[in-house]
């Protein structure tokens, strides 16, 4: 394999300088699997050179979770130790800095019931949507290739020429391969806001989304503004949550999604593989959950608590991002969201609405789970107040 | 190298079952490093078979604190994030049981400021001596042999050897070798207990130890008494703090220690290696410090607070315990505090002490840090209150 370690520097350079935006004195929290140690040394050396105060690395192993999984009482499972909760309110009382490295490796819990999968969600923690909807920390999360999710992604090439294949879609979609990638995603953003800009300016009423096996209306709210994954905290700090991002996105009303969906891509969900997933909603709420694998996985995160079963994301992609054309599936969600159109059961955000009251009506939940519906085959309209339609995506390509 | 999948297995055991006794419903929670992989694992799994409710494991990376040590401004070097004390004052409150694995990589660190290595003690904090000293949480500190380790042991060996080397001898000391690895303990624990029990009846007013290079009289507090590391919770859970373990304790007078104190091996501080450490004592108080390697990490260590420079400690082995005839230095403290005689500057344990006032003036520090200064040529004294001398150990042997 090729040696790595310029890419892997320039990747930490970009998630800690440009997408987290680490201001010199600032805690930056870290989480990592054990499998991504290279970029989360690469990260922490980035971290400490930009002034970090602390950098605190939250190290997650797929293999003790399996052990629980396998072995604990499973009216245990879905028990979460307080510190994790306590750290992060840390994290959001130092305003401090966060990077989130990703890169699955679910093939690890082959053979674990899906059912008690689904009730142990760690690390995800409700304090996380809690405080990214305080805006309080500035973060973002990246991917961190290694050898267990390149053999995933590429399984008919030899280990090493599948990370040496990964790495190069990696640097292809990080846009590492320009010669300043931070000018590259600055070039970028202005493209996807000013998408995010039309779509607010039309003020729909709802979304009609028509495809292979998919007929469905989201209803948006009166204050539903579109965004691109460029964030601001509280206090002012700009910082991207995805790298990369292709997506533009908004916060439906969760009492109005009505139809039929079908995912056009395959997801990992806290460890469990998603195939053909399709979904009936009814006033809002999902009332049939069927897939050809990962079925019951995603059954139990649905009923995990009243709002898991409701929208509380929808995001458009056009065909101009990287990573769709790649034709790859990544099995993880930063990166195969940003290669299709998709829709996210369980918690909001409500920065995008600009109304209280609307606030107050997003989707609120301890899981956020997205999917991809989007293809070059889905319509997606908009529907006016006057209930007249209008083209926004043909053929994965913009008509607004 | 030989498959070590059953030896790693019956060690878990031992540290779960036997050395923190873990009971069903208990929160166990792991201290391990990058590098005890297969150890923590194992313990995870021998957790949840002894009905954990929860195995939370604390992953620490010597890559991630070096990168902290090479970048960041010396002046946030001793910052500690809050959630880890909150972690431990969790697992006490809990009555949780704690399993930690050992097996050094201080080799990482070379080429860093001794003295900038002495003010991040990490994952060292004083929530933990605190905790120990209430007795709430059943622990025990155990080996992981891995290659790394193997190593700095046994650099002469090829890697996969060395390892298997190291291995052998960790069956060996962990008594892993015996058809019932418990029964063997609970016989040596028994040995071992005497030998304090014998000690405590003299009731010593203190110790002179004479040796090459030492020259020290340790005073004893009234209510000292002498322990093997089989301890009690305050709920009368037994737990074996160290396995292995060949050592009788007690806790001096911190205001009566003079003389002059020669190390007979190295020690591995926080990273920092050390060796032919020389101390003078003067009324309680280490006054010089010198060393042939890592003098600056020891004095930054023992100018930490008010109680760094003062001993906290004062262990006897003998001779019959397994570490010491195998003259392996181990670089580990765990193990090579059980090949010799040691004291330790730093927190004391008060629970040897039966009087209050004698639990108020024991040793108070953020740190604890043994090191070796038995030998078979160090004689040792104890010394009455009327004045006279009882050998106590001569050539490693007892002579009370």
């Amino acid at each position: 394999m090729r040696d790595r370690s310029a890419d892997l520097e320039r990747l930490a350079e970009l998630l800690v300088g440009f997408g987290a935006n680490l201001q010199p004195g600032q805690v930056l929290g870290v989480t990592a699997y054990l499998g991504n140690e290279d970029a989360a040394r690469a990260v922490a050396r980035a971290g400490y050179k930009h002034g970090a105060k602390y950098v605190d690395v939250s190290w997650w192993d797929h293999l003790v979770k399996r052990a629980r999984l396998e072995f604990a009482d499973a009216d245990t499972l879905d028990f979460v130790p307080p510190w994790l909760e306590q750290r992060m309110q840390w994290l959001s009382d130092e305003r401090g800095a966060r990077v989130t490295l990703t890169g699955t490796s679910a093939t690890v819990f082959d053979g674990i019931d899906p059912a008690r999968m689904g009730r142990d969600l760690l690390p995800y923690i409700s304090a996380v949507p809690r405080i990214v909807n305080e805006r309080t920390t500035n973060w973002t999360v990246g991917p961190s290739p290694n050898l267990a999710w390149a053999t995933r992604v590429h399984p008919d090439l030899e280990p090493e020429e599948a990370l040496d294949k990964l790495w190069d879609e990696i640097v292809y979609v990080c846009r590492l391969d320009a010669e300043d990638p931070v000018a590259a995603w600055r070039e970028r953003m202005t493209t996807i806001v000013a998408s995010a800009d039309r779509l607010t300016e039309r003020r729909f009423d709802a979304l009609h989304l028509q495809g292979p096996g998919t007929n469905l209306t989201i209803g948006l709210m009166p204050s539903s503004k579109w965004l691109g994954a460029d964030f601001q905290t509280v206090d002012g700090r700009t910082h991207y949550p995805n790298l990369p991002t292709e997506e533009v996105f908004t916060t439906p009303d969760p009492e109005r999604v009505d139809g039929q969906v079908s995912a056009t891509m395959p997801l990992e969900l806290y460890g469990s593989s998603m195939d053909g997933i399709r979904i009936e909603f009814e006033g809002g709420r999902a009332t049939k959950i069927d897939a050809d694998e990962g079925a019951d996985a995603l059954r139990a995160a649905a009923a995990k608590d009243d709002g898991a079963s409701r929208l509380g994301e929808v995001a458009l992609v056009d065909k101009e991002g990287r990573i769709g054309p790649l034709r790859t599936i990544f099995y993880e969600t930063l990166l195969d969201e940003n290669a299709a159109s998709h829709i996210a059961l369980g918690n909001a955000y409500t920065f995008p609405l600009e109304d209280e009251a609307d606030q107050a009506r997003a989707n609120k939940s301890g899981i956020h789970v997205d999917f991809m519906i989007g293809s070059n085959e889905l319509d997606v309209d908009g529907i006016t107040h006057d209930g007249d339609r209008v083209a926004v995506l043909r053929g994965g390509a913009w008509q607004i």
